[in-house]
């Protein structure tokens, strides 16, 4: 398999004058953090000592200051235009990932003496109803696990929904099972709530349909340790008022999430990223790329289903996560390590469900899914 | 007062191969996010694009991978040596900051029925105080504000100390009064629990005397987003386990902080900085190096004290913030902004109380203290 490196040139960089000469980037498939778009990082590479000419690096900023100010309000303007929210919505930078949104959700969104519903497709979902029965009353909608392996998310009918739920909680792509929601479940006049941290901007919107939206950003929008919250105000205005300050979610509306020090470095970073998405055409654009990525690659891998098997119902199948097996875990681990060798790396599946995965997130490029396709093309043989 | 543009030269980078050539650095005296290394900074920007050959930037890298964990696992290892921290205690790499803690210190160490007490220096103190109130019963055992100014940090006998208390909080910087402990409370058998988010770092210390410590990142260790706690691991054991999994201390001292996906990029940074506290010397060398910033730059200001104000008692004044007042607001305005002018930025007292503060944390060059102890001079004049 060795020979393959030489057939699979990594991607070579061209564009920047800071590059080392030798310098090669690998194909990333990592499944969070994963890949950047390159012209984000060399332009936080080109500012990382003088941020526009203030004598200082971005991360030395106050964020109380003219200076991050300016990126913090383009941030929050570029999520708003990009994802077409509504005046309705609070769009809020948080710390602590989707982990602490699977309990500050129901600590905000569930008041004593109610019940919230949560649609169960993978194990993040689990997680955050684990969290909901920590602080509240919850109970599961529906649980699409046979076995314990998730391999589709439900059909409408199958949900049992509680017309007087505080919300109903989905997850609208599954890191680790592969699924994806193409169509979102109707749940009356309850608030739906979406954790969306791997597949938040691979596609458009329609907000509306949500109360809230969560999604820690090492996916889709930047490096890790920034949560993008989409709220609805009315949401934001009725939750609880008994819990500590800093997990209200009034508490980062009504300042613009600069009642403490945000990780500005890593707001600074995503309004990089916010902003490539809308130069590359906004979601609908990538929405067309992130179809032909997933498109090219379930294909190959479907070309010989005796040999890479695609455990995921159709219908279901994520544009993000792309999982598959092979007839044995030997040739999986074999698999995996020609791909590293010949450039294309992060293809080891969860710990939890072994195989082999891909994820194809916005900054993961075509030409890095083709040079995939054409290296498991050539594994099989 | 443009003229000493001319006479002050900002510092010029001399040791990077990726400056631009006009590029010149401010003298930075924010209070947080505040002045880097510059060396720090260079590196990361060298590495931006691929860390140590692995074709990705840091950012890009999986948290679950060798190349992060080795960054990750040295983090810690640098925070135990450079403060003598023993195996009793658990070092964690947390979100949210500071502001954070105050609520997370009380969810896990107050239980009901017991109280934690709390002593008061300024607004971070009280802060945490209001916090720890929503989650329990917490009490005053000192608070030094006359008239609501803080200008001191207390007398061992002023105390009043609840035997029975969970803990006793105090705050052992304060940024906006410019105070500071020089010798730590006795408070017996009961944990001292400190919010070192200004000074940690900043001087060898005893973390022996300590139940917990907790400092966000942005003023000594890295840039904001990253927060250090240092916990008794008889603390953790014993804390409670009726809230939510991201908020108890042993979900992130049983996982090493990577139960979820932590803050990479800051936990590189603050790596780097800390390789590059050791490179200086330890923390005895950087309180050497703090201690004749604070001494030249009180000194200057003490020659003339009609026209630049101490309002903190001597004991208790801060080596890392100092604080002073002008004979008016037009005038404390005024030097400001020809400071500002003479490349030597973040002067602005904290909106709560006006003046001139000047922070100068560990990266703050005694080269960049000297520079505003020369315009001082000649701004009086």
């Amino acid at each position: 398999m060795r020979s393959l490196q030489g057939d699979l040139p990594r991607a070579t960089l061209t564009s920047s004058s800071l590059r080392k000469p030798s310098m090669t980037r690998v194909h990333n498939f990592n499944a969070g953090p994963a890949a950047l778009p390159l012209s984000v990082l060399q332009r936080a590479q080109a500012e990382l000592l003088e941020f526009e000419s203030t004598g200082m690096s971005i991360m030395e900023h106050s964020h109380r200051g003219k200076a991050y100010d300016a990126v913090h309000t383009e941030a929050i303007e570029l999520v708003r235009e990009l994802l077409g929210v509504s005046d309705d919505y609070d769009i809020l930078f948080l710390q602590g990932g989707a982990s602490q949104q699977f309990a500050v959700v129901p600590m905000n969104l569930l008041p004593t003496g109610r019940s919230a519903d949560y649609v169960i497709t993978g194990v993040w979902g689990k997680k955050a109803l684990k969290e909901a029965t920590i602080v509240g009353n919850a109970r599961v909608a529906c649980d699409t696990a046979v076995d314990g392996v998730w391999r589709r998310v439900p059909r409408q009918e199958e949900l049992s929904l509680d017309p007087a739920a505080a919300y109903v909680h989905i997850t609208t792509n599954n890191t680790v099972a592969g699924t994806q929601w193409h169509t979102l479940p109707d749940v009356g006049d309850v608030p739906l709530v979406a954790d969306m941290s791997s597949d938040i901007l691979s596609r458009p919107l329609d907000v509306s349909r949500f109360g809230l939206i969560y999604a820690g950003a090492q996916k889709n929008l930047g490096p890790s340790g920034v949560t993008l919250v989409i709220v609805r105000k009315d949401l934001v205005e009725s939750a609880r008022t008994d819990i500590p300050t800093m997990f209200q979610y009034r508490t980062h509306a009504s300042s613009r999430s600069l009642y403490n020090t945000p990780p500005t470095f890593g707001i600074y970073m995503l309004r990089n990223v916010l902003q490539w998405v809308k130069e590359q055409g906004g979601a609908e654009a990538i929405e067309r790329t992130n179809r032909a990525k997933a498109d090219a690659l379930y294909a190959v891998l479907a070309e010989r289903p005796d040999f890479y098997r695609l455990p995921v119902e159709v219908e279901s199948r994520s544009l993000m996560n792309v999982v598959w097996n092979l007839p044995t875990p030997e040739l999986e681990a074999e698999c995996v390590q020609a791909a590293a060798a010949a450039g294309l790396v992060g293809l080891k599946g969860h710990r939890l469900v072994g195989g082999l995965r891909a994820s194809i997130y916005n900054a993961v490029s075509l030409e890095s899914v083709h040079a995939l396709c054409d290296f498991l093309r050539a594994f099989r043989k």
